[in-house]
């Protein structure tokens, strides 16, 4: 049985006059926030409001760092020269670091968005970039995402902690790797799927590939999304099939 | 005799593909750089550039913070509401500590940017939201700008240190205001009278107004505008002739 | 009795990710959508949507110029020089129309959104730099707009044509202003005194002002709200009530 | 001997404080302006005063579409959908086109810039989705570009004409294809080998390839750069060489 699990989901992913998250009701359910910094989504407002909220909730803040690309939602891969990109890190950390600093807690980890999420899993140099980012910034701050990625690879390169990750909506291949968007069986929409994927992750990382064989996958952090609707009922759902499980949720350390 | 005297220059005022200011040049002249955030200027990457260069000359930084407006280099004032704007303020001052940290360093003071530092000069409100915005950064940094502005008279209520300034390229009106731009004289376009004017401001705060009169100003910070031709030039010069009259250039404390 | 009603809307309020306004249902209930292009919201793909379903719906597309400002979704005045001002309204005005042709539709009326809207209302400056933009935009549109307004006023001057709007669901002063937004009775949220000011205000203009004396005002257009909840529903109801009266809904020509 | 040869470069590629080209001196050498239309650089008033001073030397106006990228100055390439991209190219061709309506031209040509130039000229998807924004601007603007780039297959599919150009200043690989940048020999700084190579390459296609053979390359325009110091005269010294060669120098038609 794998220990206790964090439940992380992005929040702040609106901008300005648009909201897109839940972000009050998510508050309670989840134990890391990744918070949007400005450049796919969150205005400084919203980035203070969803640092006070998770202050309040005891829950962790991470930045949610991506391409700059507001137009985009941060989904359209860049070839950004590794220099800018590692600039552009730091640059979103220390804008958010400011708000959870001003809540009376800190930025304490970081995770890529979108196509930065993806490429960072598979461009050792956009990989390397992030991880720059992180050190500029100056604070080991551990790199949340998929066990074996290119990011994950640079962090231990640079010394930087890494937390695994799994998504208890996407599918998955047999050999662990997510199905990608757009193929069939890329995104589960039943509940009870998700619910029951949810906690063969936590519990002992057990789950069924979308060959139908089973596998099994180690996280210590389960990823919910926050922009579905009702998104915060079925992350409240989450919770209590994982304390009915026996699991424990609790943010990594 | 005034005391020593601080020299500031915006710095950092490109973005991307373009270039304004002699960031190299100006930092060997200067004492206290007022760095672009990304609102109106400043790309992540110039940011860490020049807090890299500010910290190898011994030059202070701090934050140049502005309304969030690219297209009109912040010289457009804008109606932001107090939170906004509050919150804009923190998340400039929290992304260029991170570059200032990193070059190990530490922004030590604020000043608002254009059409924000003239607004802020006379809008109650929106100097308090400046204001509150520094506090919400977390650190009581000084605002730097104009002796007798609602910036400084809010900075006051706060509790916050204010730092004077005057301009040696500009005119005064006989009550010690700035001749508007568009008005004859609002800018001293002659390096003689510019040198002048600095060595009379920076020695005992002698200057002749507009009227002809003679005008007394007390500034413990001189500014130098970085975007005209030969600005890196007349810096040079401005300090030579600080040295020649015996004033002693040094950071506000 | 008045002639034949416009029903106006804003539309395609949405950007990129972020979605506001229920563009498809609306269309089935205005006559002219005031389509966002891009300073406030709208992009592109957006834009093009909405064009080519007020195409299919025999929907009018006017262009609702904005200021530069997402963040602030526009609502933020700002003091944009007269030149930059005109030359970005000409600008937003040409992407809309590229997006109204391609639908075989043509932008037929201008209409300020926001900060924009209430500053051309009042300041000569800025109402000419609008007008100034549309005239340099190549056809003769009219500028929508409240009765009185100084974009109204600088429309006449430039010998572009006009037409008057009221707001179903807003408050007016006894001297057939808006009570300010903030003020108690600005909006109305009862759908059934929102319905009763529509068809009064389309049927002969007669409405009950703050202090609840009666007021008449002429207005050729009827803006309808798209951004709150139920927005779609209410002006579906809108119709019914105002075919009830005999009211006729057509586009201004 | 080849016919006419058309001489572009990039102007209009400032944004708000920030000026690149010197577009008042380029325009009285070049006889086709790529004008920024505000995704890479271009805000409206640059934009509108370019249309202006080409109108007045009887320059040829093409939308320099770009990927939205204001940072990284277009220079990034991005995985933007199709149909997102073909409307933002739709969108800029239209905005473009207001202001050379309004200065009695039309938008002649549409030229992709920088990373996307480069996409479009390998990548089907891209240069399949840049023609589809031309056709959906609704009038068969020709695509500049380069001789059996993707761009000039996909132009050709969709029955838009080509106009083939080739670069003054940039080193050719033996197949005819450019020497990236960032290897020796990809940009050619010394002035003679400049204009040795535009004579060349206008009178006849004739010109040395990186390894020192003979190469031919049929290009109806030239491409200058404008952004570099000494862009315009380099630009006159180019018309003069061309004269001085008895080759016509005349927008392609």
């Amino acid at each position: 049985m794998n220990g206790p699990i964090d439940l992380n989901a992005d929040l702040g992913e609106g901008f300005g006059r648009w909201h897109l998250t839940d972000d009050d009701a998510l508050l309670a359910y989840v134990t890391s926030a990744n918070v949007a910094c400005g450049f796919h989504a969150g205005d400084p407002a919203t980035m203070r409001r969803v640092c006070e909220g998770a202050a309040a909730h005891g829950v962790r803040v991470g930045a949610q760092v991506s391409y700059r690309d507001l137009a985009g939602f941060g989904r359209r891969a860049m070839d950004v020269p590794a220099p800018e990109l590692a600039a552009e890190v730091a640059y979103q950390i220390g804008a958010l670091d400011i708000f959870a600093r001003a809540a009376g807690i800190r930025v304490s980890y970081v995770k890529p968005h979108g196509a930065l999420y993806h490429r960072a899993a598979q461009d050792p140099e956009q990989a390397a970039a992030v991880v720059a980012g992180v050190r500029l910034a100056g604070t080991p701050l551990p790199l949340l995402g998929l066990t074996g990625s290119a990011l994950h690879a640079a962090a231990e390169d640079a010394g930087l902690p890494t937390v695994a990750e799994a998504f208890a909506d996407r599918g998955y291949r047999p050999d662990g790797t997510l199905v990608p968007r757009g193929e069939p069986g890329a995104v589960l929409t039943e509940p009870g799927e998700v619910l029951k994927r949810a906690v063969g992750l936590a519990r002992d990382g057990r789950l069924t590939a979308a060959d139908g064989k089973p596998l099994r996958l180690r996280a210590r952090s389960l990823c919910l999304h926050g922009d579905t609707p009702g998104a915060a009922d079925l992350a409240r759902r989450v919770r209590e099939e994982l304390a009915a499980a026996g699991v424990t949720v609790r943010a990594f350390s």
